[in-house]
């Protein structure tokens, strides 16, 4: 009996599955330039933190842009909904771990408060920081000229999957060329995790994507609804799309790699694989500035009928500034993030993240299992 | 030395190894449409629930066929053989693990009583439901006949093998052909798991099949008899034999894909695969209305000579109606499968079950491993 | 730069890599034949017994002869070192595991006793039942006479790794031509696991070959030399080699797979894989009969300098009969090994050995999954 | 929508993922020849005992000299900066492991001192043992002559990646034409890892390479700057890159792969994918005579800014000798690595390690899963 072709399915590989290959020349880490430009905007390295109520608030996205990176504040979260944020966010870090995904349904049912849009913009640019603030695609036409007029400068529209095209009988979805016309600020759309997605979103003019659908340490949408795409798969077909349509348009749509981040090696397999820049949460959650306490949580997780994700605690290991640049005394790769990134640059033979882009990538998936033969000491005493 | 041609092995994928592809158009999950037909009836869900002991009793058939899906009613298990059942039912939760498998047996060794396969169907029909009861092959024409006379609406011919053909020296073999134009009702036979015997299924002149064999939560058919193929791949080769046949007959034979199916994630990636229902076991097991008490068994499990399978608890964690259609606070997708359903559907654009069909799926065998960092969460004092 | 061509490396396969699919037919399990034939004699079960200690004695090979397999006396171990080997058995089984490789080396320094090699064959033939013996290839010149003269009826040649051709300077290596004449029996030879060695074994004019080097349960092989192939590969290609030699020559040299064989799903997949017979060691020293007193060990384990091997506990569960040929009530497939080989040769539509070889088989290595959501309970107080 | 070529990457293997095939002959494992040339030096095992503080110090230098092997003695590490290298490896050895990452970093920040060089070396060649000494590319041209004037034999260059060009605007590199013109003895470079690197080292006129980045037991830079192959993958291409350089140049540069070799396995497997000799590190500081006290670290452990390593618990298993020669009764690989090359060697029917280069290897991921049946005894009472 002669069989049909059956549905195909390709292979896709996340972080833990692939390494980089050192290159045929190195380079001086020092002399690594790893800036990331964003419309007017340069940012001398190129991370964004996520707008996570864990991991964003005003005081904290302060001090991540002093340091040279662009946050993130989410404004469908406890920031606008509560004038008091610390108190709720201190509800959540002392509540049980079988109570916490009710309690989370229950503090993201409050109505947001346009006038806290305002006030928590306004402090971030008070302290002379860049503001990036994200919006839901069907709240982002009522809520996007608030933030703007606020002082926003930077428009992120956020949901776990957003196209260029959404069909409903009901409303009208969010048509991105006419934000864009309207908006007129640098304007950044996620999440997406395919080459098609990826190029029909930067056919509508905006400035970069975000990309990451199920990777997140706080997430379980692979587990709900089966949806996901591995990240270094997926950034490397969204910077697939770039180059097509960069050398289709001439416009340079940035890559945004956005989840599943978790320490300095898959932040440099994931240029490697073709970001422009990456955006952190759990790895940010951990520092003594963040909001969430020394715990973590997704932006699904408070859907009312379906929430997908999980809390983590993250434990809070050390200040913001010695996460991203050191010094350190961890080797997990937890810690010195931008360090691990330009020690990467180096050896690869990368001078540029353009370069990065280009170093070679391997599908390399052996743990290694010196745990078998050598015991990592626990304690000594 | 030149080489002759080696036996050849084609890779084949479970839910674990898979996931799907967000699309490039998203649609609104309230307006999907996720209703099943088969012969005159349809569903409004998609879901038949298992021909197990622990999971349909005529009451939780009754309540299921209320929420719109399929009950299967096992005819040759605890309720046509005992006038009390819920007294076996009860001893069977109350049974050791290392003497269940020897209690099983004995159970499952008293003689089946016609009167209370009338009875049982009665008792369904008497509620206003649809009931679908199941058969072995050897017995189908014996008690097919009296299970229509008492109102059966749907024949399940189930057993963990079942082809178009059989060879036996001793006995001549069920005819689906002689039983499609004798009982003259919507018939779903199984199972089955690859393109040919599906194929050679559909063109006896069944409605529906059942795929899978070797992958549910109770049954260790693998291990015993090493047979045994993945669902994703079993239910994309059925679905092709079901487009052939299709093609060559005019006549739309459903595939259901049976067993395995655990959670949110598990059932959209097979509908994605191709099935146009599912049946589920362990998933209805863990309902407050399932017979099983907080435990689920397998029908190869009660074999007089060669037991395959292991009583698994199951833990009676919500009401059925929730399991099926939420609203829940669980994060890991044991509840709530419609809505995860449709919003899987939503995010991949898919209208239909049949556009479900079309969307990409890929070879994700990543397991995420925040936990090798981050903590979930046990307790909080 | 242009890349030369690398080094390359096929993909093979193990017992938990491949399943087995059933057949568009099926048959029914009591019909099939499943007598495995060697020289003059034929066995109504393809089952040998390995030639180690914990295995076989005089006692376990009568009673393995006369449930209709062939038992295999290891002609160089403690039968035929020890006048009272039980004594020496107890010993082992009484020795902490940190001390017993150092035992064990010592206990086979003792010499060889012509004299005990006659009695213990002896005493097999006395009770009736057929004889096999095993020497290794370097003792095999000296010791098989005196076996044959004892009256052995099968001879088996067997090392780690035996080939048709041995350079050394030393010593002249035993002559497989030279001793298919001398000898006249059936004669046995392994292990080997490549198409290539096979053939080359094949046309030295011997009976049978033994497949396996490395997957035994008490084998390290791997680990220490790095040396091993999975037993389904090495099955297919033996088996390929025995095509190949039968259409040349026009005698069948039966392949018997040895070692790696713990449950019924492994011993199915290799007779679809292509084996003809299947020698077993841990399934059989779980039987009440065995010498093992519920330990095994290798015939590696007691090298002077470079042991190779694991004293593996398997515990005593049930008397030889009942492992081989059920009623069981455990469901973990360790027992009805042959009930097991049967349905699954019915389920896959197999008549015959030769019809197994032909079912097709599958890379399925998905893990089943169950225990994450569902728990195999242990206790019921 | 029509897709571009995407980014491609190549599968790679480490050793877990292989295996050796027996040959279709065998060799006597006594008539192996395992002697590997550098320079002017014949070794009669081809083992380097690595640069690392753990490993190497002059009185285990000597040792291993004079059976056979050569040490590497690390210029810029405890012994050069210390008078009294005992009194600091003890206090590693004494510090619990959350504070012994800042001990290294404070340790290794002393300074080198000229005169203890000379002295080391001196010590060594003093013994009538052949002295190699390891340097990084920075300090070489500083230091090596210092070295060669104490009367070192064979100098190494060593960093985590050395490239035959590097970039930096800050200092001239190290020129290794220029080097080997100066210092007119063996040297050996690395460590480097893909094809192309390992041809351009050559063609520097230098006379081994290191091969191996990322793979060892006290490495983590896999997982802090994502880089890393594993060593069969490396060791294939560099062996690849030496028959290249071989056939354009006549000469032949050795290939030393160096880091993740644990137990005899891994040693067996590596010069099958093409090594003259290897590096250990790990498996020698279990030796009696390690230096380490039963701990082991790497050389980037003690990075000011971004260390990359774990300080092992190896512990002391066996004299040296006993672990390269046997006698052993342990049957996990560790010990009589030696014989384990030499029985390998055998039992593939390699005489010598050029046709080791040549024995089969095959792709087999399967671990044994034995455990899951059969228990390895812990305690008889």
């Amino acid at each position: 009996m002669p069989r049909p072709k059956f549905k195909e399915m390709e292979r896709t590989y996340g972080f833990d599955e692939v390494a980089l290959v050192p290159g045929d020349t190195t380079v001086n880490p020092d002399q690594t330039d790893i800036s990331f430009a964003l419309g007017d905007f340069t940012f001398s390295i190129p991370i964004l933190a996520s707008a996570m109520d864990a991991v964003v608030n005003p005081s904290s996205a302060i001090k991540f842009s002093q340091v040279g990176g662009l946050a993130v504040l989410n404004l469908e979260g406890i920031q606008t909904r509560y004038e008091n944020p610390d108190e709720i966010l201190e509800q959540i870090a002392q509540t049980p771990e079988t109570e916490v995904t009710s309690l989370l349904q229950k503090i993201y049912s409050q109505p947001i408060k346009d006038k806290l849009i305002g006030e928590r913009i306004e402090a971030i640019k008070q302290a002379g920081s860049i503001c990036a603030a994200s919006i839901t695609p069907t709240k982002t036409k009522r809520l996007a000229p608030i933030a703007k007029d606020a002082g926003m400068d930077v428009l992120v529209v956020q949901s776990t999957v957003t196209t260029a095209r959404h069909i409903s009988k009901s409303y009208r979805g969010l048509i991105l060329p006419e934000l864009c016309q309207m908006i007129s600020l640098p304007i950044i759309v996620g999440n997406c995790c395919s080459y098609s997605a990826a190029l029909e979103l930067m056919q509508t003019g905006i400035d970069a994507i975000l990309v990451g659908v199920g990777p997140g340490a706080a997430c379980t949408t692979r587990e709900v609804i089966g949806v996901g795409v591995p990240q270094i798969t997926a950034t490397i077909e969204s910077a697939a799309a770039r180059e097509t349509y960069f050398k289709e348009n001439g416009k340079y749509v940035s890559v945004i790699t956005d989840g599943g981040i978790r320490i300095g090696g898959d932040l440099c397999k994931t240029f490697a694989a073709g970001a422009d820049a990456v955006m952190l949460g759990s790895p940010l959650a951990q520092a003594t500035e963040a909001p969430g306490r020394g715990y973590h949580w997704g932006m699904s997780h408070s859907h009312p009928a379906l929430p997908r994700g999980t809390r983590v605690r993250v434990d809070i290991i050390a200040p913001m500034e010695q996460i991203l640049f050191g010094p350190t005394s961890v080797t997990d790769g937890t810690q010195n993030l931008v360090g691990a990134l330009r020690t990467s640059m180096g050896v690869c033979g990368a001078r540029t993240i353009k370069e990065m882009h280009k170093v070679k990538m391997i599908i390399a998936p052996t743990i290694k299992t010196e745990g078998k033969y050598f015991q990592a000491i626990q304690h000594v005493p």
